[in-house]
């Protein structure tokens, strides 16, 4: 498989990804239903345009056979640049954050990253 | 933003996605060139059409300002199963992992994930 063909049609080189993590743990819950129907359209509201692209996936295992995933889930958001989420994220965040006891107890990992690929 | 706008568009529901984590710390190193350029063509060459779509990112910083990124790489495969990975990853994963030491000393933490949105 050529590395062109590899390339996805919506990532371009040089967005921003903002990872939200949720570490999975004893005594650690979370709802999918509520995350995916609820709080991803509360923030793509909140954040409108400068949203790019938003994707989410469920933990279902580690790399070794039977292992449990790292992450129950991860929500990704794109944008076209820092500043752009930046300047959308910063006045919402407070809203965003006081939504996350409805549907987990995780405290998440956030990491900001170039799309190279 | 509509959740309908925000699915992005090779991401499929129900993709299985496989993602390579690199953990960053002290005395860690990543030749994201190196990656780029031989490590995700060879991974893509030895598991041919099984591989629906790849990513691959650079970790910039954390959530809170001037944070570090908790993972200095994310590489992620798109599958249309976990027995489609298995199948393809299985007979060749020797050679990839024996790729790693070309790029760095960093042992990856692997995920398998479902596509939700």
């Amino acid at each position: 498989m050529s590395r062109e063909k590899l390339k996805s049609t919506f990532m371009k080189k040089g967005m921003i990804k903002v990872s939200v993590m949720y570490p999975n743990g004893e005594g650690k819950n979370f709802d999918m239903d509520y995350y995916c129907s609820k709080h991803i359209p509360l923030v793509g509201g909140l954040l409108g345009d400068s949203i790019k692209a938003a994707t989410v996936e469920k933990g279902l295992g580690g790399g070794a056979p039977d292992s449990p995933a790292t992450f129950a889930a991860m929500g990704n958001l794109y944008f076209d640049s820092i500043d752009s989420f930046q300047s959308a994220f910063g006045p919402k965040s407070g809203t965003i954050m006081a939504d996350l006891p409805n549907f987990t107890n995780i405290e998440p990992v956030i990491q900001i990253s170039e799309v190279l690929i």
